[in-house]
């Protein structure tokens, strides 16, 4: 099945605005085995469209239009496909009645802008708009499906997980696939790839694995019609990574860390020297970290050290401030200070200055444990500030949540960010 | 001058990578009075990109192709391009100089794969890469200038800025249109196109005015190829938005903040409940900040602004954690526990619970300044978790900036967040 995609809008070759929408899907696509054969771009111009509408769908199996739906002089989509098809425009009853509903659920009155969304050529099928006003439609030329979509990024989505899925797993008859999403952190995705090669290399060909980068995390997918054979492999999966599997596709390390925490009824404390706020920033971006989370203590300098959370300024003279001595009084400075259950300290050299031959760039110790039980571990992560600041945060995060899970497997980045 | 954009990469199609490349380009060819026609993504496929080149290049005046340079075998530019000229491919001597150059450079020695860089048709003209190993060429098809270039966004930034933007100009024989971009926060985009309107309603039409989104600032942008026309406006500009501009486009609030406090030899603390940490975060994300900020207090819990900072208990018992009364102390608290000359400190309802009838989700109090002289502002944004902290974080850096100008400008922000 020949499929292509057609994106329309100025703003998409101004350079006012990333496309994301083809991204997702073309995500969503390979969920059901489908790949897009060509993406082309252009202008809200009513003579480019027609042209393009014409010469795609003379190409295609599946044409998926995506933006010009809009209530403004310059949404031309249905005006162009009108004159592709030789249908001419007329008022959509259907349209018009999502129109009014949409207006009335907002206590709203129609304008004459919005009353131009419900014409639409004579011959075709209207795809619901559950979240917009812009009605979606459909209609055959050429012996190609044309699926109008709106360009705004949620309406999109909607409209394609609510009716287009459905519709197009009926073309290619095959039964829509379902897909399970995991947050893998610590395994890179070439890694993960070459360990399932090696580890699950009967991995049936019914079921697709995929990978998307969060950085520093990456979404693992395995989709699949069958569910039975979906869930046995992904059991295998669930063995082989351990740990490493955080939660769920949509989840972060940091919510995990306070789903936890909340079911033992535990607080956590952050003492931060190189990450500079990010720890506790990635903690409270989430709702609901006030239950958890009382103090953080950005220790940037070694006075601030010594002064916030009593680290010894002769620990500091003797060993450094990026110690494991100096990083383990953090931890337990933290702790006394705060009165949490749990703490989680990190002091390292960011970068681009500051490192010496002995402690490069890139050298960071992170402490973390409870009062009676303290650990840490040297690591040495060679990247630009900001990435540096970010895994090692995640690092951090993702030690805690070790700790709460009582887990005795060593994570694979202990090896992969080995000092040298 | 038509031009359009050829964009190769299975990773564009597939839903693994957002293409990015083509906006950044849009946006630099807008400075020049260009704009793109069309522009077509297709996959590593040598058939399709051969039929794209001749297709596109019998359509316009110039065609910027974009990836498919790389050394590995799905980089497919150059053998299309040979086989839609009709040219064979052949061993460049300046390409293979170049690569030689690059490894000698780093104290590499070249493999066949990038051997295969230097493998192009006879009659290219090279174009320099100042940053990677691919080499950019140019040539003539159907009477259309091919330009292709590495997809590497650093590498296509560095060679358009480098070379291609200087050719381009020369092309459409018009001098090249120089670009001043400034930071701007605390006034919208729509907001400052209507203040220009009113207040510069004789704008010159010889000069560009662009705006770009970088949330919560905006980069606003003015090209021309008059240098004194430019200068004379952009001092009425200026006039007009006054502190509303914080720095150069490329610059960020943090490091202006930064910046002010070296040239006084001040230091800063923060105090941050609702923002959790990203102020702080916000700051040490620029490196060079630790010569200014040494201590940053996250008191989330009522507990930890009485601990840390020595907030009275009774004054949130009295007056509440959101509270002006509150905001005062954290900032007189940070001041005398970390010694620093500056502090800001925030504390809100970020949501999505928390809030009451008369202290809805979104209100903050922003309290900053010195032992002697401690400001603060009651602010009211009504947007979701992520935004909110967002917005109030960068306001306070900017009142901290303000206050390090000994500015007397009300910020525009102070009607936009007022509270009902």
């Amino acid at each position: 099945m020949k499929l292509q995609l057609l994106l329309t809008g100025d703003e998409l070759l101004s350079g006012d605005v990333v496309d994301t929408n083809s991204c997702w899907l073309a995500d969503r696509l390979r969920e059901q085995g489908l790949s897009i054969y060509r993406k082309t771009t252009v202008r809200d111009d009513l003579d480019c469209l027609v042209d393009e509408l014409t010469a795609l769908s003379q190409q295609s199996d599946v044409l998926i239009v995506n933006g010009g739906l809009g209530p403004t002089v310059d949404d031309l989509t249905a005006q162009a496909l009108s004159i592709a098809s030789g249908q001419p425009l007329k008022q959509h009853p259907q349209a018009l009645a999502h129109l009014e509903h949409w207006a009335t659920e907002r206590h709203l009155e129609l304008n004459p802008a919005n009353l131009k969304q419900a014409l639409l050529p004579a011959d075709v099928e209207l795809i619901h708009n559950p979240t917009g006003t812009a009605p979606g439609f459909s209609c055959q030329l050429n012996g190609c499906l044309i699926l109008c979509t709106p360009g705004v990024p949620s309406e999109l989505k909607c409209m394609f997980d609510d009716s287009i899925a459905e519709q197009l797993s009926q073309l290619h008859s095959r039964s829509l696939a379902s897909t399970e999403r995991m947050l893998v952190f610590g395994i890179g995705e070439a890694e993960l790839q070459q360990l399932i090669n090696d580890q699950l290399n009967d991995w049936p060909t019914a079921l697709t694995l995929g990978f998307r980068a969060k950085m520093p995390t990456l979404e693992l997918k395995v989709s699949g019609s069958d569910d039975s054979l979906k869930s046995h492999w992904i059991d295998k999966l669930k063995k082989l990574l351990g740990e490493h599997i955080v939660g769920a596709g949509d989840s972060n390390v940091a919510r995990e860390v306070i789903a936890l925490l909340k079911q033992k009824g535990w607080t956590l404390s952050t003492a931060e020297s190189c990450t500079g706020g990010l720890i506790s920033s990635l903690l409270t971006s989430n709702s609901g970290s006030s239950a958890v989370f009382g103090h953080g203590f950005i220790t940037y300098s070694n006075v601030a050290k010594q002064q916030m959370i009593g680290v010894n300024a002769q620990t500091i003279e003797q060993h450094g401030a990026v110690s494991e001595q100096t990083v383990r009084e953090m931890v337990s400075g933290a702790l006394a200070q705060s009165g949490s259950n749990l703490a989680v300290a990190v002091t390292g050299i960011a970068g681009p200055d500051g490192g010496s031959k002995e402690k490069p760039v890139g050298t960071v110790w992170v402490g973390w444990g409870s009062a009676d039980h303290i650990q840490s571990q040297l690591f040495y992560v060679p990247a630009a500030r900001g990435y540096f600041q970010h895994i090692i945060a995640t690092v951090a995060l993702d030690l805690i949540r070790r700790r709460l899970l009582e887990s005795t497997e060593t994570p694979n980045y202990f090896k992969r960010y080995q000092p040298r």
